[in-house]
Formats: C-alpha cells, sequence, structure tokens
C-alpha cells in the first residue's frame, strides 16, 4: 500500500495525526533498563506498545542508532512495528541530500534495508537529491522545507523574485517534483504563520510537523494553520516529552497519558 | 593534530591535492573479489595501498557502506588507513544535515564511531547544523556551496540582494561560521566560474571538489579557479575513475596508474 494511503487510512481510523519520534538516547532510558544489553531495543518496542493505537506513524530519528553502532536494534525495532502494528507507518528521519548513485544507496538503506515506508530528505542539492526515491513507487519522502530551528532562516527564509526559499520547495513538492505522489513537506511547529503560508501554497501535501513538545511550538495554532480542508493532513511529531515522559517503572503509563494528551489537544484543535 | 594541518603537510609534503573517493559498490569490484565475504575492506584496503603516497586524503561515501549494512567494514577501514597511513586524514562524506541534539549524535557518528578527521555537512537548515561539530576543535568539515550536479541550481545558484546562496554560504564559512577554523567548502570541478567566485570570497578555506573523472570536470580549468595563492587549498576527489579502473588481476595496478596521472595532471595545472 502507497505510504499515502497508510497515512490516510490512520488518520481517518485512529483519528490521530500525533507521531511518536523514537530518538533513543541511553543517557534517559528509565532506571529498569539499565545496564540491559537490549536496551535501546527494549525501550522503543515499549514506546511503540504503550503509543501505537494513538499514532499516525513512527519516527525513528537515525542518528540516534548510528551514533552508537544499533542499525541492528533499528531493524528489528521497524520490523516489530510492521509486524506487531501493520497499518501504521514508519517514516525514518534521515534528512539524506546526496545525487546520483549515491542517493540511490541511501535510498536503498532506508526502504531495502531499513524497510521504512517514507524517509526525509534535504533539498539542498536540487531534485536530483529527491528523484531516485521516486523510483519506490509506494514509499513517501517528506522534503525539508521551513524546519523548527532558529537558523533555518539563514537559507529558507531568504527571497527570490518575491518568493521565499521555503515557499519555493512548497511549491516544487506540491507541483513538478512530485511525480509519484508520495512527497510530502517538513515544517516546524515554531512558525504557524508559515505552516499556514505551506498549506495554501500546497493544499492536498501531508506535511510532517516537528517542534511541539519539547520544542515549544503551540498545538492549537500550528493545527489550526495547517490541517487540510478535511482537518487532517498533518504529521504532528513528539518525541521527548513523549518516550522520556517518566524514568521510573511506570514509564510506559506515563508515555501512554502524554500521548493520550497531545493526541486528543491536536483532535480538539483540528475543528 | 588539526585536519587543515594534515591537509597543509599532505599538500607540501606528498605535493598532492588528489583525493581518492572510497565509493565500494559491489557490482563493480574485480573479479577475484567475487563471492569474497571480506570484498568490501579487501578492495578498499587494496585501493588505500595503491594509492596511499599520491594522496592528500581519502574521501569514504557512507552510503555505499549503509546500503548494504557494511557499518563494520567502515570502521576497519578507516581504522586501517589511521594505522598505515596515519598522515593521510579521512573525510567521512556524509552530507549530514540535522539540529540539537541529532546533530550532536551525528558529529559522534561520524568523529567517535567512524573516527573521521573531517565530515561533509549540508547547511539547508543554516549555521544550527554547523555548530554541534565545531565542539570537535581538532576536526574539520566541509560544508556543501555549490555542488556539481545540474540539480544544484535549484536553490545553490538563486539570487537573494545581489548574493546568490552559493557566495552567502562561502562568505558564512570564511568569517561568522567558522569559529574553529577548521571550516571548509564543497564546490563541483563542473562550475570552474563559480570555483573562482567562492576562491575570491574565501581565499585561504579548503575546498572539496567532486566531479572531475567520471563526472566530467576539466581538471586544468579547476585548479586555475580554486587554488590559493600558494598554489594549494584544493582536496580534488575522484572516485569511480581510480577505484575501478580495472576489474582484472592487475587492478590495484591500474587504479595506481590513474591516479599518478590524475595528481600529476592537478600538479601541472597548479602553476
Amino acid at each position: 500500500m502507497k505510504f499515502t494511503e497508510m497515512l490516510n487510512e490512520r488518520w481517518q481510523n485512529a483519528g490521530s495525526m500525533l507521531c511518536v519520534g523514537l530518538d533513543p538516547n541511553p543517557t534517559r532510558f528509565p532506571h529498569e533498563l539499565a545496564g540491559r544489553s537490549t536496551a535501546i531495543y527494549d525501550f522503543c518496542c515499549g514506546i511503540v506498545d504503550a503509543t501505537a493505537d494513538l499514532v499516525c506513524a513512527f519516527k525513528p530519528q537515525i542518528a540516534y542508532f548510528a551514533s552508537c553502532g544499533a542499525e541492528a536494534e533499528l531493524t528489528a525495532i521497524i520490523e516489530y512495528i510492521h509486524t506487531n502494528y501493520p497499518k501504521v507507518p514508519v517514516i525514518l528521519d534521515a534528512k539524506r541530500g546526496d545525487i546520483g548513485s549515491t542517493a540511490e544507496h541511501y535510498a536503498r538503506e532506508a526502504f531495502e534495508r531499513f524497510k521504512a515506508d517514507c524517509v526525509t530528505l534535504s533539498p539542498f542539492m536540487g531534485f536530483d537529491t529527491i528523484k531516485p526515491y521516486l523510483a519506490y513507487e509506494e514509499k513517501g519522502a517528506f522534503i525539508l522545507c521551513r524546519t523548527s530551528n532558529p537558523g533555518g532562516d539563514d537559507i529558507q527564509m531568504l527571497k527570490v523574485n518575491g518568493e521565499r526559499i521555503y515557499e519555493r520547495l512548497a511549491r516544487l513538492a506540491a507541483t513538478e517534483w512530485n511525480l509519484s505522489g508520495e512527497l510530502g513537506l517538513v515544517v516546524g511547529a515554531t512558525y504557524p504563520n508559515e505552516l499556514a503560508n505551506v498549506r495554501r501554497i500546497a493544499p492536498n501535501l501531508p506535511l510532517l510537523v516537528p517542534g511541539i513538545g519539547a520544542q515549544g511550538g503551540d498545538i492549537h495554532a500550528c493545527v489550526q494553520a495547517g490541517q487540510t480542508a478535511n482537518h487532517t493532513g498533518m504529521v504532528i511529531n513528539s518525541g521527548r516529552a513523549i518516550i522520556y515522559a517518566s524514568a521510573e517503572d511506570e514509564w510506559k503509563d506515563a508515555a501512554r497519558k502524554v500521548a493520550i494528551a497531545t493526541r486528543d489537544a491536536i483532535r480538539v484543535a483540528a475543528c
């Protein structure tokens, strides 16, 4: 099934635009996992079990696995999600950005090795960096557009012929770049005005929205700005605020409670 | 020793601005390695032995290792270079581009896990994507500036207040972003005019120059445009044209011959 179809089904059937970010940092793990050789796997699968019915997607961030050589764990965690929650798509947050045969190798990494349903990409090198991923017709790709960090201004807010770079990227992703129909855009929750602009330029593209929770973006403002006409269209990521809600023995329950509250806050805002 | 010091010593003592790109693609390996479980390691170390005295740096491209789960081989190959050719710096071509704690994890991947001396980075998310790497004071970082592919135009050539994006990046990398003194820029050999512009804006930064060899960039034009006042300053990468010079039993000799010819062509041009 195509990534956007999975996402649509999930928005409708789970009634959720919440995405839980899997950013496993062993220094913040629950006490009961301390010293366990399978801690990364146990932690991520614990969070998955506690939140799968509440989410439209999971988003593992590959840097957290790469820094400690945990590629085998990443593979196993994605397999665990596919096996136990086959309707929940997995977005591999990798922000790869390269061209030609190198990009083909990165696409193979994301889709064949790790079996992700979708990947995040950086457009700095242009359409050449996106095209090799479109050969995988069912797979999705979220392109960085307006990121949630202050330094995002350095390039994305520059204006060319009356159009800012992030607006230009939104326009390209919504039109000539979207050969597979499976493109989406990454737009930070910290900039609701730009989120509204992107939604105007790309009325139907899925938007991956980081920046709520630990990063401080306002849920109500960002949903109002970014939802589609039918009150869906967003994949709103929260990582640390959910997965590190508690380090005590009740860590899974604590994560679930924050996930429910976040899903519901998004639901209330999407009216 | 700082990355730029290693590079300077290498330019002087080896008299070479050639960098050999280690892009191991098993489908193009020499026949004698077919079916060998250690083929990636044997191939890369064979190329390293055949060319180490001819180069200023080696540049493994991490995508080729990631696509087939060969992180252990990448670790071992970099260790092999450090042990046997300790004066030759290793540039990990990863083009990472993320922020905050994610970027810290990517920096750890490059410098602590793989023990590279330098990494390539994408600046699309601004200075926030560069800063975490500067905490490693001896390590280098080449920032994408003007890439060798046609799609590079999509963003890099856009003009803002009379300055193109790639020129702006060159200016920032040469001044306010360069807190460690260890930044460089990636500028494709296929655009000698832009290479000359970058050199004008950043008279002393090392330039990593892909795009000669298989990609067709002209060595003479690119060296004339990109060299510093003392006829160094460039890390000119050639991958496929050297490492796949032959698939027959004499593959190491063939790689060495092409590497010598390329180094010498660069030398002749740098006058």
